[in-house]
């Protein structure tokens, strides 16, 4: 196999012409307002290199991938016990259905859709103000990442609040069934401000390095979940992480992943690297659609598939 | 890490107290007169090794772990084109659920819920009678144990025609929508006798080694799929191969796996081994509670999970 | 208000340069031969006048409409016990749907959708052979009509058979659920037949008039329900006689009414009337969009809405 | 027939030894204080009369029945046009469900379901303050019932304000898909307002006369709609009244109504008179046991069912 570096580029070359393909997410009007002609890729290994292509240094919404790292944070707090909160099981349905809550009493099937991401960001509030929760997160990402310079982006949580009314029908829909604790408007307080995380693809990379190690960042040092929770992780990424594409992306790429509207994706490959590709246009279930052709082009360059062998 | 063979017969071991948990399946008259304190485990590896604990000879009705032949028979056959027949996403239902069918026009939801397996054996009857292709699949299965004594449990296909309405259901539904080619009673005909093949877990880990071994059988040199082929049925299995629980197995066991009613599952660790487990006794949402503790227990002390680092 | 015969060829008339609007019925190939650009209309009042306009005279399909009769007759030997099998709620879902069933364990939700009305049909079979009820509905309906001519139309039946598959689903769905207790040939098989009744708007009239009188037909002096039931039935015609537009025809028509895919409507003006229309064109939740508009103007012009006052 | 006061004071002293069946609403903490064991009738007739028996001198919170005031209302001002937010159909589905929603893009069943009338209550506010559209709806319903000591409770508004969040969901859902126009808040701020209308059966059933009597008060004199709307309100009661509990009460009441969770039932018989009846345990698809049992004895007593003949 060639270099890591040249793989990148030769990907980010093939895909220049392909700039502009799918749609970019217009019902955060902030969202709506990126220029869809960019595409990042970074990957960062376990061996400390950063390989970066296209505008990985460019910062974007990270927006849904800030489960990831949100659950993180509650699996830390509450441990297993959140289980109890919302599922593990790949949900069949839109990122914001909420049929599937009222068949299963309020019960998200998992913490990756946007029920199960409110339900978990109820757990992390725990009787602290908004203010705190998101301090808390924002300090934790910088922490992740090795760097202080990750920031949210207060015009696209702005955004958000004001329009986001299928989420607050979410969190009250659960709250109805008593698995909410907080009120609504706190709980959507902090999580329209962690779906407003900005980070280029190289800060994403490096920041999801610990899931790709055994729960350690191997470039810190830093250990922040145990390796087996990691594994865990890693497992609900790639069941559920693409929304109702997570089955197309597991047989395409083969790698635990989790998209976000603005067009980001963080992939993991165990025991090697962690990847983050960044391109706004989406396809038709929500995901970016040069990011998922990027990481299926990189998955069959470097076998890093979780079924090679 | 201690040798397989101790490792298999610790866990058989370590379940024996809790043989006969579980519900035995009794929709089938035929399978729930089966004898529920039984647990067989048995690992090929790739290398050649079988190892075996318990009731690892004893013959037992495969079911739906048919599937994963009939789908590999059938991308022989149709190859990629099988897609526009039947999705590859996890259903967020159960097995054998009719409501997705109406929502999504008569395609389901991927190969191994009971609609979508009817799907691919419509597509491998190509035309033939049903005994043409119920004779064209168990030999393929005797090829892929190179194992010529695997057979079909007739009364277990007789019991299964008898009462096997919800199938019915499912086959006719899809043939309103166009999605079935053949007359239903050819269609389930096949399907209920590749549901009926009897099978021990030795022969059922030799004849799924090829997911384990880039497609080929190193036992017996026989090519059966391509390698880039066996990664995608493996992603397959992770991702839907134990119905509404497939969650809850690749978090808990990490394997490429699909389970059958009659308490087996076949379990796919890439590069390394082929793992047959059987114990009838099936937890709610209907995979084999012994089976899958076994599985988890394998998982945990060989660290063959796919998300192991 | 002028005389019913004029009021009766007015509406013929004011319709006539719509003719053919509306698709008719093509999932069944024998219907969809009809010429779409007729129209029937007949009255026949419980003071024994029949007053009739356009191609009244003209035997059609009348398809679902048979349910109402299905339905008496099924009373009769059943009795309140039917309800065990059947709900009395509209179904909030179109005519063929199977999701409810799953929902409700099996249980249609009233006699009017297919899934009630071939539970019905069950009952009726009582351990008999298909011809035998087919027979028994046939005298039933030329008794109520007093008209030895009424007869089946064999090609309709056939051409429903060979394509019916979302029936077969319904059926062997219900029964997977023991809801259904003949094989679901033989059901099915009257089914068919039962729909496939060929009956002129004057016969059809006539037919209803028992549900329009007390029970019992004021020409024949035949006492078919008690005035009770005559009542339920006709509560269950103004619930769910059309299907997902039930609301809409109680909104505008205000009667008791029963549609079916060949175009026909039979309408109970409760004390006063019993009315029959037919125009093949359907409206896109099913019925008759001619047949209503002319059942509209009747009711409105009449005042024999069941909301008048 | 016996004179109706006679009729009246039979039914509730028939009703008495079975004080206190069914369940009160408990989801609404200030209901679930009131006393189960009470029964009011009153029946107001065209005619000017007013029969009345057991409690029905005692104010309940007339909770849903509230919504047919406010969808007359409604009328008034957007007239038909109102049918472009909310359908006319039965809805299948219990009276806070969001299922349908989802599948139907936001627009509710009928107006009188939560959903559809939280819609009829946005059209109302048109850019008000709530305190208006308030202040509107209870001069309106004072005027109905000609009393203006109707009042609203406020301990009951607060109750719901504080647990609503079913309705909270419902709301921003619909705001979600741009069927609701104005703040969430305001809406539902009103909404509960109008739940909390405080009447006694005696206030109530006056208040409905316009239904009974072509759309005119005829003890005020008092013009509310006209002839044809009050005839397309009482077709939207019968079908959409009960919930999912419609068919039900048409089967065996046969009457036009719209019951609350409070325990109230508002009855029209068209031509004849406008009941009220209140008992607060309700069955277990939301309605009035008691309530319901009275008026099936009214309706057969009295054959003004509107199926009758």
């Amino acid at each position: 196999m060639p270099d890591l570096q040249t793989i990148v580029e030769d990907i980010h070359q093939a895909l220049l012409p392909r700039l502009g393909e799918g749609a970019v997410a217009d019902y955060i009007p902030q969202l709506a307002k990126v220029d869809p002609k960019q595409l990042g890729i970074a990957v960062a290994t376990t061996g400390g290199e950063l390989h970066m292509a296209g505008d990985a240094a460019t910062p974007f919404s990270i927006q849904s991938i800030s489960k990831v790292f949100m659950l993180t944070l509650a699996l830390g707090k509450v441990g297993e016990g959140i289980w109890k909160r919302v599922g593990r099981e790949p949900s069949g349905s839109p990122f914001n259905s909420i049929v599937q809550l009222e068949r299963e009493n309020g019960i998200p099937r998992n913490p990756f859709i946007n029920a199960g991401a409110i339900a978990v960001t109820d757990t992390v509030l725990a009787g602290h103000q908004p203010r705190e929760a998101i301090g808390e997160l924002l300090r934790f990402v910088r922490y992740l990442a090795d760097d202080d310079t990750v920031s949210i982006d207060d015009a696209v949580a702005r955004s958000e609040t004001q329009t986001g009314f299928r989420n607050f029908a979410l969190a009250n829909f659960m709250r109805s069934f008593g698995n909410i604790d907080h009120p609504v408007e706190h709980v959507l307080g902090v999580y329209f401000h962690q779906c407003a995380l900005s980070m280029t693809c190289a800060q994403l990379a490096r920041a999801g390095l610990y899931l790709a190690a055994r729960g350690a960042n191997p470039l810190t040092g830093h250990t922040v979940v145990s390796a087996k929770r990691a594994r865990r992780i890693n497992a609900l990424m790639l069941m559920c992480g693409h929304y109702d594409g997570s089955g197309e992306f597991a047989y395409r790429v083969g790698l635990p992943g989790k998209s976000g509207v603005g067009g980001g994706i963080l992939c993991v490959a165990p025991g090697v690297a962690s990847i983050a590709v960044w391109s706004p246009g989406l396809n038709k279930v929500g995901n970016s659609l040069l990011g998922s052709e990027a990481l299926e082009m990189l998955a069959a360059r470097t076998g890093w598939s979780v079924f090679d062998m």
